[in-house]
């Protein structure tokens, strides 16, 4: 099981923190949005005497008005379609269990989100990558570069959509390139949407559960912990129209017992939330994204992928070893008492040697916390020895 | 992956239904005892206003108090020896992975919590079975049967104690002899311990991480589902000494980031219930486990396991085979209108062809729907056509 990368800087964070300095954390994407008050208060002014199992699938008041929210995004999906998880962490895990056998392998344009390999891992599951270059801010890679990595053991493309470190949103045509591979070769285009509505400039997320003729080979993976900044709930799904992936997916679920309750009322409450929260949220990370965006591009040789859509931006340092300076930001570093935490980018390649000058940034906090980050930034890098 | 041995009588269960029958369901380990309202209120009263992350480990202040409680119950477990997981079923999936490769194979006596199936086939592990038996009210069998199956291959010995769906409850002499065993041949014993405070008639319960010398070869996994009659909050844990065993586990949690945040602010809460809800409630078992085992003695040919512990009773019946039993009292029969739906043992036991004229009661129903569970049971046994 491979370690998160993140993980590693931990203990410089623990330095750094003992020293007495403050840490911004750029590093993560725990947004600081409020969550709903509406799913707040479902859960305040629930009334349960017993807190007993929910069904394996999830409460069906809950698939519901998850199927009406689908059909609302052009996404159309039937309540048994759906299947609630724990997060979209454990879609993501009964997925790969159900479309893989130790030794399959799944092809992923990378840079990646990294806990994809702890889930590969956890199902003996080999990744095998395609590269994404900033210069393109990370679009997809062409078509015939994945056809050169498909085999027999081959069992799915997983896409990330919007992108997360990218920030990259695939446009209608990519995501039916793709679909036309997946039906060339008989394999299954799994698709991680948890920031779907976090889509930027007017661009609209195009969903693979839109390909209709794609609807056996398409898996849908969802969450509701960036939707509603609502990370804690642990509530997520799978989806496809794939019915034999559903009942497998199912087994899955039913070993597990149920995903938990309090954050079921939870999620189900969130889907009352009012367009008027979205469209704040919404503006509120577009200002944060252009002041950054603007902010890096001021810093002499630092590259930026200008992100469409999601949370987070990955950036090329005019270092050797972003590692190195994330490290050295921690524990040697200071702007007033103040540096920032930043995740460097090596580990969300699985080429080796890959990505290590770049860093991905979440822009997560308020526009002046991420001001003062790039000042700190911009002087660190005039700093920074090596 | 195996499909739960219970999901098999959901068809006959939904025809029962259909026709107005009221179903008994003795069949599920959902207990109808009330949450303690300390840990109800504790959610009720929560002030969030952001819903983030957890740490992957769970909250410091759980794992502190979490502590505490196995001091109290002579259990020496420091706050960096627990991993909060979500539920007892996160806790195996974890075990097991960490301490088994694909290929690997482990030791379990049966009749045995039929999850665990599922649990070793998502991470490839072969069960190997080890026949306790009814006439022995399923004590621990010899420990010679298990060093007949050790090989290179094995990495451990899974025990529930008290036993789902036996009820029995290992003496400390069964476990130090285990523990010999796993000493010797430098395997783990992981021992499920969910039910650890359900031990009746004056025995106390002994847990393997009571046994000193097996520090590095010892895994419990825990839950707060039936202790505190909160399965749906779905929060559990997985305790070792074994410090490389934590360190992957923490591998394994990182990679779904953390567990539920509400269910956690339940489970702690939890732990400050009063000493007279579990005197109350542990009476209220033995009293229905009385009342059932009494009235199982009273129908000819029936035995019975008398259960130690945990809600569970295995009883062998006079047919030949339980299944068709089970769905011939949901589809076919009734008594004034109701009927009972029981667990057909056979899906417990990994060997073909074993238990099949057993079920399994759950006792988690209040004593007067137990003696009309009874009266059914019989009358049913007198008019079964096969
Ligand atoms: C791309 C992506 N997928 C899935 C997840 C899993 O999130 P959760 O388990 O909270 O739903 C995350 C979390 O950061 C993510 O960034
Ligand atoms: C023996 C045993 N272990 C583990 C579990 C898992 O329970 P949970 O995931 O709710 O903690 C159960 C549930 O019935 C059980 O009976």
């Amino acid at each position: 099981m491979p370690e998160s990368p993140i993980r590693k800087l931990m203990p410089y964070a623990e330095i750094a923190k003992k020293s007495g300095k403050t840490i911004h954390y750029l590093n993560i994407g725990q947004p600081d949005i409020e969550t709903p008050k509406v799913a707040l208060d479902a859960v305040k002014n629930n009334d349960l005497s017993i807190l007993s199992y929910s069904p394996s699938q999830g409460f069906e008041t809950y698939l519901e008005k998850l199927s009406a929210y689908y059909k609302k995004n052009q996404i159309p999906l039937h309540p048994d379609e759906i299947l609630v998880t724990t997060g979209g962490s454990e879609a993501l895990l009964f997925a790969m269990g159900c479309i893989t056998d130790p030794g399959d392998e799944v092809i992923i344009p990378e840079p990646f989100y990294a806990n994809y390999n702890g889930f590969a891992t956890a199902s003996g599951v080999r990744v095998r990558a395609v590269e994404s270059k900033l210069e393109n801010n990370f679009a997809l890679p062409p078509i015939a570069e994945f056809e050169k990595l498909i085999n027999p053991n081959t069992k799915a493309i997983l896409i990330c959509n919007p992108g997360n470190p990218t920030g990259y949103l695939y446009t209608k045509d990519e995501i039916e390139q793709l679909a036309d591979l997946a039906l060339k070769h008989d394999i299954f285009i799994l698709a991680d949407e948890v920031y779907r509505e976090f889509a930027y400039d007017g661009a609209k997320h195009y969903s693979i559960m839109q390909v209709e003729r794609l609807a056996e080979h398409a898996i849908m993976i969802d969450s509701v912990s960036k939707r509603y900044s609502m990370c804690g709930a642990r509530i997520g799904c799978i989806a496809s129209k794939n019915k034999e992936l559903i009942t497998n997916a199912m087994k899955f679920a039913q070993a597990r017992l149920s995903p938990p309750t309090f954050a079921q009322i939870a999620a189900e409450a969130a889907l009352d939330t009012d367009d008027a929260y979205f469209n704040e949220v919404i503006s509120e990370y577009v200002e944060r994204r252009n002041t950054l965006v603007e902010g890096l591009k001021s810093i002499k040789d630092v590259k930026v992928a200008v992100p469409k859509g999601a949370f987070y931006c990955t950036v090329e340092l005019p270092v050797e070893d972003s590692e190195d300076f994330a490290k050295w930001l921690l524990s040697e570093y200071e702007v007033n008492g103040e540096t920032i935490m930043v995740a460097p980018a090596a580990g969300f390649y699985s080429t080796p040697n890959t990505g290590i000058n770049q860093i991905r940034i979440a822009y997560v906090l308020e526009k002046e916390i991420i001001l003062k980050a790039i000042h700190i930034l911009k002087l660190a890098l005039q700093d920074y020895p090596n």
